[in-house]
């Protein structure tokens, strides 16, 4: 039934009459085909079934905070929460004023301001070198895929123009929020988002998290399940209540087009469309799993 | 196992050190004993569990919202959304910041400015008493209980120093995004809110949500699921981020300490203990049903 | 000079393209002819010289404040300032925002918030029809005109649909910053705003804060030190800062169209025209004030 | 007169049981006497009248900022305020989050924020050497003193430490509002906040702003009617208002401690004591021109 299911999916979504904006902040991104669409699941059964551009290697972006904060939570586990919280934010995913407002703590770590501090955590007093390969690790290992790599180009165009993430990076030194220098923070920061993999390696490397793979040696059944209620709440940015209330099972978004969605026991979904809609979330990637989610009753708020 | 679970729980709740502080902005609530504590759940195979005063009737307050909701929805269906938003808010309850900020449109049906709106909604030129008198018939359907009813007197006490509301409403009307008059749409709204009833019927009252009454007549599947998600993302204030993570399961709370509690397939919960934490919810409350969570491994985002 | 001036003045200001919008959310304001303009000043050597419609009365509004404000520091002086802030705000005239970020201190008496706290400060338990009489005396006996009157039907008007101060007051009521019932306190200052006289009248009612009447009976020096600050940073709302860079000395506006502004030592002016700028200002009053102050050299930031 | 007002004010303050907290955000700042006091005041006349510390040099810190507005008002006239607003800003000196919220543009060149983008708007592609030299010689021609020179240990330490400016800056890069690299704006800013010079110094420094030097060389009336009416709604941050009430006069503070006031047409005044109240202004520095300006009569807002 899934299969029919995304086959239909494709065939709309490569037809939708609009597609939204290709992120053009960062020039590098600007580049990318918008008409580019992929969609990848992994099913509880061993099963992956992929259409369109699923095999096409992507800037991941934000999408590359969860595993980022799967990381941090497995080395510093609920102390992590005294530089982060947990709450939603009503402001646009690079804004400064909550942070201002909260005295430089951010309100999630799915925001730029939080996933920056998650990263200055698991930095570590490391090299930015080592602490970014601990995440391509982490990534290639539940994926299962060595092609896992980052594009230093993009690294690079957003340390030269991502002034709004120097910005906040400033804010939380000012703060006393970011125990690095900003330029080796950023860096790795940078970096991180400039992961490129394909959705079908995106949804298998998603997979611990719907509880998929075999084993517990990426992290713990009581993170995966922060970090699911987190990507519901706070995934999809000021968009977060839309994707709850249309998509109806935790995601999170990249503005590369990507998205990571979880059906806790069930399915580990990535799909790929660069153009944006107005939260800087992958409109047909958002809409395809709003499609996907009726077709297969798999929102968590249904009720049988 | 449940029942243990629901002993020891009620044993931990009654010992507990710091039970928060009843909310004394609303003199007739100010009266209730704090050291209350009733819960009550609805399974999936017909059981009710109940434990402590969960056949106390309480003032449930904000949790009258989510069946006003359900009505709203049954009526207005999706165009309910022209005039409330479905985003979190970071600000309290009784906030005005957000609505003035987002000229005039509540930022979710559970804020008080947005509850608000669709009680205006459903009054739809009607007298507020039969408006009043559909919402308690609602209840005791979906309850099957004849107890249910409106405390007079803390609808009075409301009206005379709910000034936050009335503000709140004034706001409202200022922006036309109220149809009637406010004393008019304030009053059924005051009203609604002083409805009481146990823990046992409101876990009964709220099985629609949870998949387990026999019949679809109450509200439609789609609608259920709607509810379900606003419930998890803005059900608790600026503390739902908080509650979704501890919990992981949608809840709608309310200032009179009562709590209702969807396990989507699974369990209606009600608990009630009157005592708030800084968010204006139950504080105890919001700790057993953590326990719950964690004890039943019922929260949405387990991944098994 | 200062009558040629006023005449080139006058016949501009008839010509101007853009008048401003008048405004309308009050629906007896709205009636007013945009065309009108008049402007009277009072010198210190005792001459007043009018142009155009001088001798027509108009709705002052806001204007009232500054009297409403005399009367409050000549009867609680400095203690006023534990109710109400002396700094600009930068938001609306109306806006409910600062009052909850400030926990329900306005940030100066001439935002709508802080004048209906100094209007419940001089209510002060007596009638609402005293207070007024008491407002009406002082004007009189400033002015030296028993036309000054109160338009009951612009009273009216505002009690009924001007949500936004219903808003503002009962926000006030709920941080225990009205004394009196909102009511009581809104009826009063809605038939204060309701003030209706001439600029001819305005002018000179003004002249005890320019230094130009003869004695201090009304006044102390110090108040109208005082009172002239306020309306130098704040009597303008959100452009206040404009009107003082434009202007250069104190005013006040209301939204009637009309401007009472004061250049110490030398002139009382009062100029009125109904069209208004985006802050809710006389458009055409501010820059008939702006060519005034250039044409005298009357801004009190001249260096000689 | 104003010899033994002197006298008396510093005596008085020299006594003062609370003279407020230094500002440790800039380490070198940090360092210095909080016992010290100086003023020195211009007259129309010829004359200037020191007490106290007025020979000892100190860090100007945002007086500066007056300075460089002058300059950049010379060069640029009313085309500035394309890029900086002209409104008193309700929060702190140094936030960022009223630049988000009006996007990028500052409310005021006083500000942090404004007066970075105004020192960006005088480097003008030049290196900032050339710059730097020239407001050091805009301040030596207008105080005829050579002594003026920049510390370039504080403009090290600022450079290293002021991340709440590195936040700003970027900030302003993010929506274009910089011509140049952060570092180098930021690197002139932190040089020109690092200009030291004494009271007697920064009084004879502000005479043209009171009209008392003999010739409009440094600068148009005109120009020095806007800086003058900045001073008065902007000068004090957040206690703008405040200032304005209690002393009544512009005036234009800076952490270090220093304050430059100027009665229009009288005198030229700087005062200098570095604990600072809870604007970031000088507390000793605001109460010794509240008592000057009661003293002397020089509130532009007394009416004779």
């Amino acid at each position: 039934m899934l299969e029919r299911v995304l086959t239909d999916l494709e065939a709309r979504m490569r037809a939708a009459p609009d597609r939204g904006k290709v992120a053009d902040y960062i020039p590098e991104l600007a580049r990318v085909d918008p008409a580019r669409f992929g969609i990848s699941v992994c099913l509880a059964d061993g099963r992956q079934l992929s259409m369109g551009d699923a095999e096409v290697p992507f800037s991941i972006q934000s999408v590359s905070k969860v595993f980022a904060l799967a990381i941090a939570l497995g080395r510093f586990g609920e102390t992590l929460w005294i530089r982060v919280g947990r709450e939603p934010s009503s402001r646009a995913f690079n804004s400064v004023v909550d942070l201002e407002l909260e005295g430089g703590k951010p309100r999630n770590p799915f925001v730029n301001a939080g996933a920056i501090v998650v990263t200055d955590a698991i930095l570590a007093n490391r090299a930015p070198k080592e602490t970014l390969a601990e995440i391509v690790r982490f990534l290639r290992a539940a994926s299962g895929s060595d092609a896992i790599h980052i594009d230093q180009a993009v690294a690079r165009s957003e340390t030269e123009t991502g002034h709004r993430n120097w910005s906040l990076a400033h804010f939380l030194k000012s703060t006393d929020n970011l125990r690095h220098d900003c330029a080796l923070t950023l860096g790795t920061y940078f970096h991180q988002c400039a992961i490129e993999m394909t959705c079908a390696d995106l949804a298998r490397a998603g997979r611990f998290l719907a509880g998929l793979s075999r084993d517990d040696d990426l992290i713990s059944r009581a993170h995966v399940r922060s970090i699911n209620a987190l990507m519901m709440t706070c995934g999809h940015y000021d968009g977060s209540g839309e994707f709850a209330y249309r998509v109806g099972f935790p995601g999170k978004s990249g503005v590369g087009g990507g998205i990571l969605a979880i059906v806790p026991g069930k399915a580990s979904i990535a799909v790929w469309s660069p153009g944006l809609n107005r939260w800087g979330n992958s409109m047909l990637g958002t809409m395809a799993l709003e499609e996907l989610s009726d077709a297969m009753g798999w929102s968590v708020f249904n009720a049988g």
